[in-house]
């Protein structure tokens, strides 16, 4: 397969990042998912990751970095000093989540794998419900990664990422229709054994399913679901 | 100190961030200098980057993420399977030690520190020297990725590559007025007891203090010096 058939994907382990493994092959890529434990809290993603990699029959690459956490420092998802934000996820309640530079820390990692094994994609699931809180998900950060990928090699790397302007709902969506293990994937932040169902992320999670009239196979620990 | 006068310095404990932790300072900021061990070969330039801010009396924030090394496979300085080219440091020969999208990982894992730590400026030595060999330490890049942490940011964070247009011999003719102690940095990638005197980097080195007319204060193990 040609280098512009293989992509390198950021596998979180939650629903946008699932789903666009099973999106990326079948547009015809052969996909290397990639998994990185970067001190997160909600270390259950990278489990998840695991799991959806036996369902797809597909190896994961996983590569320990909890050191991470040392430069992410203040950050909720990695300093346990900080607290991970309950309710709903709008701009406010979730600019906690924020990990400072996160994203670009992992697509250069991403860039170096897909650099050493010939790939010139890397699949990138941010979506458009996440634009207004992570300014490492909007479409201008991506260009702009893009172009400094570019800058950095000799063979130009680009990003894949087909979700940047679909809501987060599109995605389960498309996941259903598609078989793609949605019970499989993590979101929840806080890193229990169960979805605790409060936090901004489970949140998001639910409503998502909602709004795509798609029934949740989530366990949750509490709370009702969204009104 | 305000955030603009503070800068997260990449120090490899070579001859070019050493001097740079020294520039920067003259320059009236305050400096926080990272050593990432990436799994290099060469780890020796971790202990010399101790010894000049021990020297320098400042902290080295030190982050430990060897298993970076698998996403730097086929690389020679991180790659036991790959030899270190010996000889000159001119194109050919020096391909090989190019690790893919290495500064492009350690500038996001600073820009990562200093976005945590309020710092709104990178300290990255990249030199004119480097520019035919290494695509990442070109202007095109380090704009590129200037504007990519313009874009993962709520507030800029900016680099500062005052070495940029300078050769080797120029930072060596700097430091040496400056009393950096060019004699604790480290720049052999084969990772002996001392320097090896022949691999590309150590051959750029004899001559760097050659053209600046400076007396070499390393040991090499062995070979003559450059003709």
């Amino acid at each position: 397969m040609s280098a512009g058939r293989r992509a390198v994907l950021l596998l979180s382990g939650g629903l946008d990042s699932s789903t666009l493994l099973f999106f990326a092959r079948e547009a015809g890529f052969e996909v290397f998912p990639v998994a990185v434990d970067y001190g997160q809290r909600h270390r259950r993603e990278i489990e998840a990751a695991e799991r959806v990699c036996d369902h797809a029959r597909c190896a994961l690459t996983r590569l320990a970095l909890p050191s991470l956490a040392a430069a992410f420092r203040g950050a909720a998802l990695t300093d346990p000093a900080v607290e991970v934000p309950h309710g709903r996820y709008d701009d406010d309640s979730m600019r906690a989540t924020v990990v400072p530079n996160r994203n670009m820390v992992l697509l250069s990692i991403a860039g170096a794998i897909a650099m050493s094994r010939g790939a010139a994609l890397i699949a990138y699931a941010a979506h458009a419900g996440d634009h207004a809180i992570y300014p490492d998900c909007r479409p201008e950060f991506v260009s702009a990664m893009e172009k400094a990928l570019a800058a950095a090699h000799y063979s130009p790397v680009r990003l894949f990422t087909p979700f940047l302007t679909w809501k987060k709902s599109e995605i389960v969506g498309w996941g259903a229709a598609h078989e793609v293990p949605l019970g499989l994937t993590w979101s929840c932040y806080e890193g229990g054994e169960k979805h605790c169902g409060r936090c901004g992320t489970c949140v998001e999670r639910r409503e998502a399913f909602l709004a795509a009239s798609v029934s949740d196979p989530t366990e949750y620990e509490a709370g009702d679901p969204p009104a």
